[in-house]
């Protein structure tokens, strides 16, 4: 296994030149205040479709083959990856299939369906969705690009942190939300490069690890799917790609609580003016709760996206 | 009357620089989609205290004389205005006392108060709010500094619009929240001088047209109280100086109505992740709904604060 470099980080930056946001990097004297340092939000909620996710799909897609293109790329997932996928395949001009499970909420099917793609229903609890998808790829002759588990996905993801130590300069700690690992190792590989004395932290949410326990088992730990509000960070278990590079170029992995979620949701809008869904509250709130000593320090939150559904949101912050 | 020129807009943006944040100007696809033409949204919902009145309360403030500085400032204000004087005075090192009436909300009280602020409540039924003014005035020797009507207020405020050129070049057209005019009538001198033939537009409240009436008639007219969401431009009319301003340097002043600017404030939630508080969305619903020829255009929009409270919005745009 060829692990993906830094090098391939600045490739992935040259593709999505004019064609992924460089989103702002906001500052709060109020958050400096709450833990005496100066912080850094680098706010891929204000990504092209709410998510860093575009970052990774465009770079993978970009990379087809003429023939690839004219197949076309076959995704499976209900959140962002999906629009991820159907945005970069419309701009590139290519089919794009994706497969989602049958109680998906509407908002998203819609929107995967308005960004161009084909949008394929599966029942969950009956259909086996490996094999439905290595049944269309055979068939149609597509690409599958998973949502995180991918060399050229992880790289596109780590242009984030690029952009940010390109603007701020060195950092003293980076936090990332952690789900299957895609944004943090692509992070972690920026950081290595641009700010090497950095600590990177990845953070998932409490109920679901399985990140925190593989890095300190040192092999990669599956759990059932957690119960969290956290719905970007679900995943059960890291992948090969991103546990290796996460090994290596990782500090350490903490945990937030869906409470501490909330509490940064609410920080974010109140006092940012920002909606940031759940998943991408967890680098902040482990920067505030998990005890580590960033007083006087130079400290960089990635918010990775911000598409949480306006009823939820107010239920969930403005209770 | 001496009017201010775009010199005093250059001069406030040497006096803001390291002091007010340098927003971020957001771009929307969607947007533009909507409307055939390229959007730049100046977001001042991202400023310090959450609204433009940071930039020219802190300049009127940074002028003081040695022994203006020694007495401090007065003003009076429910509303941004309170908290741009409460906070400028703290950094500037300065008392300052703020005329509130009983009936403002709790957490502004407690929110200028947390700038360090004196607030004094009066009863806005029983007491004479200019005469109390002036008394405290005379007694302590305080400089009052009002809302707008002021060249060193709407010489700040014009900076972020000089900010918005200054980082996008010149525009087509440009849309701006009218209230009492200082925002209005600062942008105006930027638009003049940097971008000569773009088309200014001030938006008011439908249900509070006071300005479009002035600017036609040709003379300031004063209105009640106006109902609407867009509590920022609840204001009976404009000043001295920013009527001139605005007769001299603006295209035409246009309304949007409050169901218009619930659709702006979802819009801006749910599309671009923000919380825009509703006077704030002016802008972008004239922009929208107005009927102007705006296909194919570059068009500026100045998002003037984001100061909603959590609950309000929930109500109003997640309903």
């Amino acid at each position: 296994m060829l692990l993906p470099t830094y090098d391939d980080v600045t490739a992935a930056a040259q593709r999505l030149q004019g064609q992924a946001h460089r989103t702002p990097v906001l500052r709060s004297s109020t958050a400096d205040s709450l833990l005496g340092a100066q912080l850094f939000f680098k706010c891929e909620n204000y990504q092209r479709m709410g998510a860093f996710k575009f970052r990774g799909a465009f770079n993978a897609l970009s990379k087809f083959s003429e023939a690839q293109r004219r197949a076309g790329v076959l995704a499976f997932s209900s959140g962002n990856h999906a629009q991820a996928i159907a945005l970069s395949a419309r701009i590139l001009g290519m089919p794009a299939a994706i497969l989602m499970p049958h109680d998906a909420p509407q908002a998203k099917v819609d929107a995967t369906r308005g960004y161009g793609a084909e949008v394929i229903i599966f029942d969950r609890y009956k259909e086996d969705r490996e094999a439905l998808a290595r049944g269309l790829a055979d068939k149609r002759g597509m690409t599958l690009i998973p949502p995180y588990d991918h060399p050229d996905v992880l790289a596109g993801q780590g242009t984030a942190a690029k952009e940010l130590f390109d603007e701020v300069g060195g950092l003293d700690a980076l936090f990332v939300p952690l789900g299957g690992g895609g944004l943090l190792s692509g992070s972690a590989l920026a950081a290595r490069a641009l700010s090497p004395g950095c600590k990177v932290y990845g953070v998932e949410p409490e109920a679901g690890n399985d990140g925190q326990q593989s890095f300190r088992a040192g092999r990669i730990i599956d759990i059932a799917t957690p119960r969290t509000i956290a719905d970007g960070a679900q995943t059960q278990h890291l992948g090969e790609y991103t546990f290796a590079l996460i090994r290596a170029n990782v500090d350490d992995v903490l945990t937030a609580t869906d409470a501490q979620l909330v509490e940064a949701m609410r920080f974010f809008a109140e006092r940012m003016k920002m909606l940031v869904e759940p998943t991408g509250c967890l680098g902040f709130a482990a920067a505030r709760h998990a005890g580590l000593p960033l007083a006087g320090k130079r400290v960089g939150v990635v918010i990775s996206g911000g598409n949480v559904d306006l009823r939820r949101f107010a239920e969930l912050a403005a209770a």
